[in-house]
């Protein structure tokens, strides 16, 4: 009895800084050019976000309870438009995508072809913890320029492995070697954003971001262009993160030499491919190069990605029974579709727009270079209220262009920044993007571990994209 | 080696009605004011259905496989539009009534409430299966008039307590009683339709239709009406059913004093109420008076179901890590949203429309209430083409009263029949309507069954609704 009761009052202290953090926002009151619903929204989101650090409920419920009190506020309208419109998120292809990855990454486990390329890698490579870390970086920095979907690369083909690699090192998210799995899980997921900035193609809204920069300047910002200015940070961020991570979040496993000659041997024992593991691993050769190619025959990563789970049961390799007790798959279905939902919301009614604008008032008086740097910065860090990279992009970009433009930035320098800066700001949270999602839905680390990460390698970058990034841009001439 | 190379054979002989009915539709090629388009998905949305009997895969494979071949042929457009597009389904707010009510069903069973109301009701109807099966058409007919939304009042209510009543006589869909379990689920499914059919005020979309007859002929269509031409046929079909089905699908558990007895003893041996119990029986009240006053609040029976959800996870009556895990919720979202998307599509690409004009063409000729019953049954089976009751009338009744008035058919007779039957025919599918969803999903019938089943509830129903029906309405003027 005293137990419940002390869980209960510690639950409803939880509640407080959720409920301080809307309120606050509710009183202020909307500003000019924001609509009710609109700052209705942006108090609630907030306090989502809050939410998913004091932990008042898990995420799936927070999010629920943040849809349904918008409802009941009447943000969404009422009636039957009201109940449609609030669940908008769940038809997103992005969030499908993620969906689609849970249930690939449990079939690339449960046919033991994930364990199979785990044990190759860690006989090969896994005479160390870090070794491995660093294979997790190649492989990611090898599919960086082929597969444009950071979501299909990351959680389709790279997560999986990190995965196989968990089971084989004996990782569990609640018990042994739980920091282990964190750190090859950490590796995956920043590796992941890092290969998204070298690459025009390393991240499906890049060449977007090439489009805006050339509508606002007449500037081109080509593969080559983009690889010039990202080659140098990129790859030294590339080369220091593995290491990185392992001081901030050192696995309990290091010297794996025992491991990897037991790896090499159970390899040998596992003896020949079955059917399965033959059929999956043709099926991702098929994956892989069509989400490499989708400009030439125009299906959408997602589409792809669902074409692979409809063939995955339809030859019999997995079972629908398997698909529908993924529980982390619907999980995650829940809370990034209602986020989704709230994000959109919050561009349509005009909070991002005054955002922007109010970025815009308070720049002022800055030289060119300063001002291009304070806004990446707020750029980077404004990712933290939103569901998606590719949101983020598409909201702030453009706007975050014109007031540049209005404030004499050079142009390249700017253009540099936001590009790089909108893949590597998706560090900051557990939602920024499918694959981080898939990652953290592993369940190695709590919201506030991987937020707290978040920030300390949002510092790293920081260092290096601007400490190393600013001089060598100054000596490309872009300021 | 043997059985898995028969087990492949027989998949594949599974497959052919799915391709030959896919195939033929294809190659008859679009009748004009169809686009390609709307082809395709009829050809495929027949073969998904006929699969459905065939059973080639389950439902939610099977769904997803019609999904991705209509991403592939092109049918929704290409890159993200279309993978956005064939997602659309997934955000339909009927489809998340039924996963709502699938969540809400688990959780009265597992606090045990399901199991009390349920041991009172056989406490004291339960000295046959035959008395349980009166039960739950009585407590259909008496939440009927009260609760407009049928999904909520059948899923959200009734079917709970079905479960409880399985649960305590021991009934599993794999086992014991299957056969005992069928026959209470199908009581509840189909007593369900009935009383929808009953009152203007029995499903959602009934007023509507009354809206459609006064556009079309001035005439009013309300709660008195509607019943004044219901309650003759509507009651009788209602108190023959239980004994219909009990005839039809006869309960291995007949004489049930034993069980009776047993039930009124686990009662008193249940002991008081737990706090999680009434919590969540209070939650219900206050969500049946919310379904019972939309008009009032303005919120939508999906949003208020979603709103109990949220308390439920809030309040600690239930855990999230249950509703995750809820496989039959996921299974029905993936196989009911994708109907739900295909049937739109069929709407938005004129197959209805083309549908609606070539049944016009097949009446000329008749008289007047000759052609109103042709209209009417057509009407009644073409409920096989639509994932929902709500889309069948919003896409038919309108184009049909056109058709019925260029006929002069006597507009009572055609509207009373219309009227009944868009409830009615939601007897014939696994797919019709949200709580016949939710009643096929606990599993004890597999989808053939459920359809000779289905058919054998139309006959039923004919008989009654045009047998005492037509000759009642006769009396009443009405023709």
């Amino acid at each position: 009895m005293i137990d419940s009761s002390r869980e209960t009052r510690s639950s409803l202290v939880r509640w407080i800084p959720v409920l301080l953090t809307t309120g606050i926002i509710l009183a202020a009151g909307p500003p000019e050019g924001v609509t009710r619903n609109g700052w209705w929204t942006a108090a609630v989101f907030a306090g989502t976000i809050v939410g998913f650090l004091s932990r008042p409920l898990s995420m799936g419920p927070m999010v629920l309870a943040a849809l349904v009190t918008l409802v009941a506020a009447g943000a969404f309208g009422a009636g039957k438009h009201a109940a449609h419109a609030v669940l908008a998120g769940f038809s997103d292809e992005t969030v499908w995508l993620v969906v689609a990855a849970f249930l690939l990454s449990g079939t690339v486990v449960r046919t033991g072809l994930g364990n199979r390329v785990a044990l190759g890698l860690i006989s090969v490579l896994g005479r160390t913890t870090l070794g491995l870390g660093y294979a997790i970086a190649g492989t990611e920095l090898a599919l960086g320029p082929i597969i444009p979907a950071t979501t299909a690369r990351g959680a389709g083909v790279v997560a999986p492995i990190v995965a196989g690699l968990n089971q084989v090192l004996g990782c569990s998210p609640h018990g042994n070697r739980r920091s282990t799995g964190a750190y090859l899980v950490l590796c995956g997921a920043h590796a992941n954003l890092i290969a998204a900035a070298l690459f025009f193609t390393g991240m499906a809204m890049n060449p977007q971001i090439g489009g805006y920069a050339y509508d606002r300047w007449q500037i081109r910002w080509d593969w080559t262009e983009w690889f010039k200015g990202s080659c140098v940070p990129g790859l030294t961020a590339m080369a220091l993160l593995p290491w990185f991570l392992y001081r901030i979040c050192p696995p309990d496993l290091k010297d794996a030499r025992e491991a990897s000659a037991e790896a090499a041997a159970e390899l040998a024992a596992m003896g020949r491919w079955s059917w399965r593991q033959i059929l999956l691993a043709g099926l991702l050769a098929v994956m892989v190069a069509a989400w490499a190619t989708e400009k030439l025959h125009g299906l959408h990563s997602t589409s792809v990605t669902l074409l692979g789970i409809a063939a995955i049961l339809a030859l019999g390799v997995d079972g629908w029974e398997n698909f529908t007790g993924d529980r982390a798959a619907w999980d995650a279905l829940i809370w990034l579709g209602g986020l989704v939902t709230m994000a959109n919301k919050l561009n349509d009614e005009g909070v991002t727009t005054w955002f922007a604008n109010n970025v815009a008032s308070h720049v002022s008086g800055f030289s060119g270079p300063t001002t291009a740097v304070i806004l990446a910065l707020i750029y980077f860090f404004s990712m933290y209220g939103f569901s998606m990279m590719t949101g983020h992009i598409a909201a702030l970009a453009v706007p975050l262009f014109a007031v540049a433009k209005a404030a004499d930035c050079p142009p390249l320098l700017i253009v540099a920044m936001v590009s790089y800066f909108s893949n590597l700001c998706g560090c900051l949270t557990n939602y920024s993007t499918g694959q981080v999602v898939l990652y953290f839905g592993f369940g190695y680390l709590s919201p506030q571990k991987w937020f707290s990460v978040g920030l300390a390698v949002a510092a790293f970058h920081l260092v290096i994209w601007l400490g190393i990034g600013l001089p060598y841009w100054k000596l490309l001439g872009w300021w």
